[in-house]
């Protein structure tokens, strides 16, 4: 008998007819003959009022109470999911992140999982039941206190159990389709793929494309766990992610990504010797600022204008840290710009095939969209363009690379 | 240094400013030298939203599953309460019913304790923290998995931390003064008692007063645990239930009880021979029906009536089960009477004291009350009386007792 882990979202459990609908699904997945493992994110905006609670007590809650505080919310979507799947007559059962054996390191609100002990799922898979398991969450292996796993912990949850019972598939079930070869809101005649590569996934995932957390596409790719992303709401194919061979020989752009939360910082006229970059980004690290993109110019007599790029909601701080950094190293000014967006053309197809990158300038060229910045992977070109154009280069981008066809 | 304890219920922690309240308060007792262990029950109405919610699922939730998504209310009040005192510079550490080592077994809903390992309580109790425990909630040994305790479920937790911690004192917060010789709704001239024994508090507790769960004053009892009951709101000295001397020697009735929840089952015309209760009985205690009063007049020609009463909601699944057994028992007939109430006069004064019968009763006719049925304890005297009438009671007993004299 086959194991399959499927994993349901917040918009997907958000009310009690949609958990019943949710329900049949999981229900109909046993009725197929599978041991079926299902991860539950909390109901529809609660982490949201749990946080707006916390906040009414205090600005700044303690991060252990907060991780406690949250991981309610999953658990209880993962008892009304069970209790909703005896009414229908099935066998249910549901478990919280440290019954199910999520063993996390003690980084309440972005703990890692360091061991997923599953015996007791097993356990419980063996006598027929249905394991409903809270997402998002875990347990410290000392303490036995809850911990949460932050940002896209219920996709982590749900690849990481899968993992660990060696199962088919994970199922990642979410309001759209699948994904993408580019934001449809954008691009009417974007397309479902049927099957993407970890690596593509994962640059649409980090530079824009929202479907479905990074982290958890990684740990799929270490482990080799095909993963189906598909909608809660219909019964249409999704978009499987995998690193079979099939994806090696493709020679083609999979998609369009883009990102709107990009802010600018170019430091003008600064030393081009060794040792000036760690000077100023370790004090960014340590305020726990992520930078994105970096791009420093060409020097003309070892003076050299750099540039990199943070959130939007990260510029203040930045600015605050890297100022008084600058000077120091003998920047002659610090510039900002929060008014970017970036659109990356990516495809596994890129890697022997120089002419991606000049067809894709040469689209915004002619669409009349000017490059800011521009960086690339082995299987990625992105430019940062102005926000008013994303639109607009999405658009040609997709045109251009033809990928409204099959 | 001594161990507190104190739980504070859903009304005093019902929203957010609730809480800091009830933090300055905990705050305070650590300040003044104690270490402080609080127990919360779940925030205002969020069991019966819960239980909403469950229900809008199935009509019937499993008890399992249920147990699991009610306990989570007490662990939210937990963690914003452990917000609250860390925001106000206490250490402060929230913990579940399992973290806090209350074993329970596995009647899930309404579950027993079979044991309190407190050490880890000790363990933060000794580190300088403030312990925040879920009331109502347990762990099973086996499974680890997640139980409640029922009604009163809050304050048997208190009272069994108390025990388990050695405690001084355990203090019950609540949104009432305390312990008042009759309900002040009624009884205007009612008066908060300073002290109680556990006995009298029980037989209070039991015949309707609604302060405390007699599950809790009976733990309580059995340890020897001085529990004050006390409002959340105010610095009133509130009631002390306790097992001192000083209240053997009162030869005096401490209040006046009484419960609207009574329906009344009389078998007419069954024989009088052993083994017919029994037979009643059983099938009523096999279907969960907590039968109060029974009362068995004397027989004619070895015939009897037999009355008992029931609550409210438990008549028409009584009466179901119970015809058919009395008709195979050859009763004549089987009235029910939903109109009821029971009104208790309750005192270790009386013990020695055969005169305070007799006054309840000319009370009662003075008022032009009719009495239905009669029970006695060694504390405790308790007439049936219809409904309307109840309020009159109450108050004609107070003043004939002069319980609004100190």
């Amino acid at each position: 008998m086959a194991v399959i882990v499927q994993k349901y979202g917040g918009s997907s459990v958000a009310d009690a007819d949609k958990i019943k609908l949710v329900a049949r699904r999981v229900g109909k997945a046993q009725d197929q003959g599978n041991k079926v493992v299902v991860v539950v994110s909390a109901m529809g905006d609660t982490t949201d009022d749990l946080i707006d609670l916390a906040h009414q007590i205090t600005p700044e809650p303690n991060e252990r109470e907060m991780d406690v505080l949250l991981s309610t919310g999953e658990i209880v979507s993962t008892t009304l999911l069970a209790m909703a799947l005896r009414s229908m007559g099935y066998q249910a059962v549901s478990l919280s992140g440290g019954q199910a054996g999520i063993w996390t390191d003690e980084t309440h609100s972005k703990a890692r999982i360091l061991a997923v002990e599953s015996h007791r799922i097993t356990k419980e898979l063996d006598t027929g039941n249905i394991v409903v398991v809270a997402g998002f969450q875990g347990i410290t292996r000392g303490k036995m206190d809850v911990t949460t796993l932050g940002r896209g912990g219920s996709d982590t949850t749900a690849v990481a159990l899968a993992v660990s019972l060696k199962a088919d598939k994970c199922e990642i079930y979410t309001d759209v389709d699948g994904v993408y070869t580019a934001d449809p809101r954008i691009v009417p005649q974007a397309r479902c793929l049927k099957e993407i590569g970890y690596e593509e996934m994962l640059e649409l995932a980090t530079w824009g494309a929202k479907v479905m957390h990074p982290r958890a596409v990684e740990l799929g790719e270490v482990y080799n766990m095909p993963i189906l992303v598909a909608c809660s709401f219909n019964e249409n194919p999704g978009t499987l992610i995998h690193g079979g061979a099939s994806m090696e020989v493709r020679n083609k752009v999979s998609g369009i990504a883009h990102d709107n939360d990009v802010a600018k910082i170019t430091l003008v006229g600064i030393p081009d010797k060794p040792g000036i970059a760690a000077t100023l980004f370790e004090p960014l690290a340590m305020a726990s600022i992520s930078i994105d993109t970096i791009v420093q110019n060409a020097g003309l007599d070892n003076i050299t204008d750099l540039s990199f790029t943070v959130s939007k909601g990260d510029l203040p701080k930045a600015m605050k840290i890297i100022e008084p950094v600058a000077r120091s190293v003998g920047a002659s000014k610090c510039i900002s710009d929060s008014n970017l967006a970036k659109v990356s053309v990516i495809g596994t197809g890129m890697q022997n095939a120089p002419g991606y990158a000049a067809r894709m300038f040469r689209t915004l060229f002619e669409a009349g969209i000017n490059i800011q910045l521009i960086t690339t992977s082995e299987i990625r070109i992105t430019c940062i363009v102005s926000r008013d154009k994303v639109a607009d280069a999405v658009r040609a981008l997709h045109k251009a690379f033809e990928l409204e066809k099959e």
